[in-house]
């Protein structure tokens, strides 16, 4: 990734974590709508680091926008900034990085994208992934179309321009029934807030009240619980909604399919004072802990998580077990720039900028560090380092997900296939080669078990997309495909 | 506090915690000695989080000096700043807020201090709080003294320019005989790394083996675990050691006293992972938190901590009670400025911005909130507001530490008196303005038990340092009893 | 104006001159092409002083480009953002502010401005401006274009992406026949550099030669000599350069028109040490100066020239009149930003940050002020506030140029006609208004004649655009006249 | 020298011209005192480009002091410095580099100075050279004072705190009763402005009145003109005044000894527009070039200044001999930093940044070039190689000041000795050199002449300190004598 001055650079998580693509969030109906769009991006930062945006209009000042790269607390609670963004109607959008871009992000990548359109302009803010946005994006410039960006959302807009449509709310559904992949979209006109999903539902997209006369649309709950609104229920899969005063209207645009919610929310992506299915999402992966220390029990003296992911699963999996739950690695909380290293090098430098193992409490102990995934590898191996030199007995790690064997299509940053080291290992491999005494990762069964599937994955229709997991991608990845990526094949 | 552009804020916790000022960290015989320093500060953030500085010697560069406001990884890993701070022996300081300084710090408060004297150079490192600065001050500006900065820990700097001692080493025990009051200090000259504690011992300070050749010298352990420094031993109350090539030479220049080490370092100032009186700080606070159990039990649903700093005594109390522990509340781990506020204002926003409650975990449940200390009260009360807002069905606060009546002038930012609620206050009165079910602190034997006294606190030979509690300070405070503070009437 | 933060800004100029809109610089075959854009940018600056861009091509980086706000030598002078900017063949722009743009100009405004077509990029600067973008933008919009900013110029991007021409080149033309106006463009493709003026010719573009292998273009020939290369020739009216290796092609792809240069450029705009039509513009203002010296001959003890653009004039009038050459009034050279006026206000404090009389020496004296020109006329009256309070006994105003009564619409930022001085006042009034004891301007015939064409103006085929003095436009102002402005009638 | 980021850089400035290092500002009886500071500094800039400090006194708010790095205009306009800085009473600095730096000036070697005093603060601000200063700082810190910064100006401070008088004017009587060379000081205490010159007024100093109830002192008049000030008087050589409410005192602390003030201020230091002896410094440099043309004349066919300071000069060169004037070389108003130069190089590219020549006036012709002084010569070579390069038939350099043989002590920034190129080169060896037709130096007597001295140089009391002419030091260099400089020995 491009290092990009004056932004914070978490180094661990970086090496070795699948990354959410994005958050979005909109609001209408309130005064200084940016202020609360600001509030709510802070809310879903855990879902891109990298760089946020706002758009809001003003029957005066028209439409505004300020894109950044850097933390929204960095950004968006500069008055100067914000004395910009007036209005009370307003969307946002923090992001990871794109895929497309080779490497780099530009500002111009930075969403919401804006239009002018001949009956007025649009803005859009989009979650997810387009599977064939190569091909849309080649046969669009073919016919006059300048790309800004080198993001696939920005096909969305050009798509919304040349409809034919009268109205923007119907050239979005012009424009989306076009595309293939994944989208939670958050978008707006001049009056208007509308929020989409597709069809299957891959990423989340949820409603809140905002007072007497306010609405919000947002990634996740947590973000409505920062301005104070009221959860009103999850924009289903496939659904459009179109807010304007008062009335939300519903309507089904797209073809009907099966919902396949991402199951890597419920592990990692969201955040665990989230609401998702009607359960905390802590509680789902405490429940994780659970189900992992039926199957994968183990006989030593501590439970501690790898903060701060892995602590949910880690309480559960101690409240199962009877062993003592401990913080026996501390996470640093002032983290971010990469110091210079000394000459004589430190060992594992990186990790110990983040984590300090608790060497008093470890001396001795036979440990179950608790992780949320693996997906190259590399930073279980230094905590293992780390627990071994600070003298624990016994090293054995639990993993609250299965095996990442495939990647993502539909807005998670994966490693290549080659990379991911349950692609090319099996769990005995992975275990010899992080160097512990054991490891376990939970089943897919238990996953499901965990998210509320009291019998297990039915492999027939699966509830949740899986395919990091299983293979089984539920949209196919075209422009991949056209790439030459191999496909699992059915057994 | 001034507000320092650029500097990120830590609303919650200013407003509703006892602060530490200073963290103190040197090192000798190494190459590229501000790298270390700089990690040593970056693990010592905690205990200052305002601003630091770094000052390094190299025989061809003399003496350098780099001092900024704001946090150690936004400062000191820039190479253009580091690479001004050569050399082989290096100190360095981070800072909340000076003593003295009415209200703004400015860059020229920020230690080390250096003078240059006729024996060559030296800096000085202060962590701790001079209770006769006023007076001496007064003294030293009649003399012709010229002070640089409203910091008291200058004075020291003074008393050594005017020494008739001819080694720097010397000077500096001729002027820390003048001083009363706390401290723990690290000093360089051209060739000497020197450590010094006070009589009473009331900071920590920590000597470290860096390889074959280098020593450090630390507030606490965890910052020689970020270096890779094996942990030797305390610096002992009166000690001071002289580091100079692979020697190391102890004296003790001061009246012997008796040890009084800070008890609140172990309940809330020093990091988890450090080890203090050979035990784990963690494993003391979760004992905190057993003893709580103990003491004053409920019925209750769930155990939660206020995040973070409640963490290891929930757990002990979880542990204890057999009640589960469980994540109530969820801290962002985005923080840091403030946004701006719609017109709409959000209730409580200032808290919202770094905590937020697990909604669906909590609603309907008995709660107890396990919290390290209550100073003003005002953040407890928002606590409280959120929880019960989420649906909770009673609300249980129980305090790791004893009631916090009296101001610490020692080196911690306390509030006037007046403005304690335990100085005012009963305990049922505070839970009643709370407005909680209940409220209980730990007591003081309790807290002594958990902190390795067995019998408890020996009233006539206390082996902490708890003024702030107890109101019996071990250093009459001469400035402040100057200015009409009234010390607590033996009873 | 906007107060873009960081930007400095000339006060005076500001509020009382015609300004130039753009600067446009090219080069072709020479390493590290970003580097000479810059100088060439720099040398251009007085075209444009409120942002700068330039677009790089390399064969293994892409198109890159890097587009800021403030001066040249803040931006371009970054070994971090050259580094962005690699390759052989690069275009350059410098702009004021843009038609169009109501008000602020944000950086999306700032060219290059970039497209990526179906046969590859492009990259096009452009210096003028078009009289029929607001209809042009209408009809793309409608179309299913998504302009990215406010500025006219994107016109010709949209219009080449719609082009059904297989080489950029012949897009170039196909678009530029859609357009209306003046212009003189540099653009670029991944091989090509390439140069067309207007049929008119109203902007200057000229062609250099780099070394042996290099080629540049420029909007002055100031910017050539900056980088070392050698004046080959002007690009003609109607002219379009299709630089490739060593080739330059020529074509004409527009219908044949008059020649009809802005004389502005000859008065003000252009740098005195360019050459225009083969003569120094140094020359060509002195010989203005000399002919308003026979037209409007006083009796007087000294010619002082307004610094800094009057002073070739006053040197003219001096030398034709045989009164002496006096600096009376000095520039400071540090100007820039506004200063926080004390609450006892200084009068004149805007003028007084940027020029000062040389009090010892005017007072008493009759002095002649030469200046380039008279906008809104305000500052007239300041300097003359300034002339008079330091003494002098009489002052009389010469101006360089013809009373300016009528606004530019090819790419010269002045006032609303209402705004003009001269549009409401004969010159007896302008007089008065500003408060002198005489004030006269060259004639347009004497101006002609100044600038090499001995026999003045010719009435049916004058050879310059001199519309601000004349009110005859060369090509009729079509949105304007949308708009409602209204022509002169022919008398 | 250092480069300073966010400073800006006079390339050519720097390589080849004498520095002036210093310009002071004081200001009492106004409201927002440091507005009017920061206008007479901004006024000053000429004397020193590098740094900027102000210090102001209010009742309510105490001393306060901004000392920053660049230019006035980037630091001392903005809202939030100027916010910091109330009160009635101010006074400022402007500097170039320290005098007993090694290289890079620290922001701690900025002043004012400011010191405690058990009877109160003062500050001061100090323009010239103290030559005892080395002497007088081992003796200082053999006492016990603590140096912050590398000046020599901080001296007088701790002199100031070790005197035993009891009101602040006396403490600095009896400090500069100790300190040798030249000095103007402003100073200030809560309550008073003071100014002072050395017994042989080396460096100017000048005193205003601004409206009813304020007074100003400056360097220079022009600063006094910006603020709307009006010239009272100078301060004479060996005088106090110490200004409060409406009363001016005067008083004479040191041994009375001839006036020597600075004849380079005259020659170039000075702004041109700044009155001395009652004449405008502008007319005295053109009378320089009317000597320099009686005693040095040469057939040619236009003289043409080296801008800017050669301007005046060449304007009285003209007006004697003839010959027209012309603007041969343009400067670039854009000036700044370095521009990264192509791999290809430039020649002379420095010299391009800044000046370019008037090429098609200059073929051909024979040009005689007035420069105001030639220190090392280098950048005569490069004007020198541009003009012939622009096709001049003949160059004709003349000096309007004698050769610069000897270092200035008096706080100007000369080369070392060995540096200067007439210590070591005839006229006719430098002319050589140089590479032109012709060159001459005005005589010592014909710039006695110029300065109003109309029988010359009075070799027994020579009305000026013109030590880098002659070698003739008015006051011992005593520390640089004891590092071995070797004074010229009488003839």
């Amino acid at each position: 990734m491009r290092h990009v001055p004056g932004t914070p650079f978490d180094a661990l998580q970086d090496g070795d974590k699948l990354k959410e693509e994005c958050g979005v969030f909109g609001v209408i109906g309130v005064a200084d709508a940016a202020n609360f769009v600001a509030l709510g991006l802070h809310a879903l930062q855990h879902r891109g680091q990298e760089a946020g945006g706002i758009v809001t209009y003003d029957p005066e000042q028209g439409f505004n926008s300020a894109r950044r790269f850097g933390y929204v607390r960095d950004n968006f609670t500069r008055a100067d900034v914000m004395a910009t963004l007036p209005g009370s109607l307003g969307i946002g959008h923090v992001r990871y990085s794109t895929a497309g871009s080779k490497g780099a992000t530009a500002i111009r990548d930075v969403q919401p994208f804006f239009g002018e359109f001949a009956m007025g302009g649009a803005a859009i803010a989009h979650n997810g992934n387009l599977t064939n946005a190569a091909a849309l994006r080649r046969e669009l410039i073919e016919r006059g179309s300048i790309f800004q960006s080198s993001s696939d959302s920005e096909c969305i807009i050009h798509l919304m321009a040349r409809s034919i449509q009268t109205s923007i709310a119907e050239r979005i559904k012009d424009a989306l029934r076009r595309v293939e992949g994944a989208f939670s979209i958050v978008a707006m006109t001049r009056t208007k807030l509308i929020g989409v999903r597709d069809a299957h539902g891959v990423r989340p997209l949820v409603l809140g009240r905002l007072g007497d006369s306010g609405w919000c649309l947002s990634s996740e709950t947590c973000a409505l619980d920062i301005v104070g609104a009221e959860f009103v229920r999850e924009i289903d899969p496939g659904e459009m909604v179109v807010i304007e005063g008062n009335k939300v209207i519903s309507t089904r645009p797209f073809t009907p399919a099966q919902s396949r919610f991402c199951i890597f929310e419920q592990v990692y992506f969201s955040r665990p004072d989230s609401i998702l299915g009607g359960r905390s999402v802590y509680e789902t992966r405490r429940q994780i802990g659970v189900e992992l220390a039926k199957e994968a029990p183990v006989d030593a003296d501590l439970v501690c998580p790898v903060p701060d992911s892995g602590t949910p699963a880690a309480i559960g999996y101690s409240q199962q077990s009877g062993i003592p739950y401990a913080m026996g690695i501390i996470r640093n909380q002032y983290m971010g720039r990469t110091f210079i290293e000394p000459t004589e090098q430190i060992r594992n430098m990186g990790v110990r900028l983040k984590l300090n193992v608790n060497r008093a409490l470890i001396q001795g102990k036979r440990v179950i560090l608790v992780d949320d995934s693996v997906v190259r590898g590399t930073t279980s191996r230094k905590i293992k380092d780390m627990i071994l030199d600070a003298g624990a007995a016994e090293v054995h790690f639990r993993i609250a997900s299965p095996p990442t064997a495939w990647p993502c299509f539909y807005g998670v940053d994966t490693p290549e296939r080659s990379k991911l080291l349950a692609a090319t290992m099996t769990e005995d491999e992975m275990r010899d080669w992080i160097g512990v005494d054991s490891l376990k990762f939970i089943s897919l069964d238990g996953l499901y078990r965990a998210a509320g599937e009291s019998a297990g994955r039915d492999p027939k229709a699966p509830r949740f997309c899986d395919a990091c997991f299983s293979g089984e991608y539920p949209v196919a990845p075209s422009d991949k495909l056209a790439e030459g990526f191999e496909m699992k094949v059915a057994e």
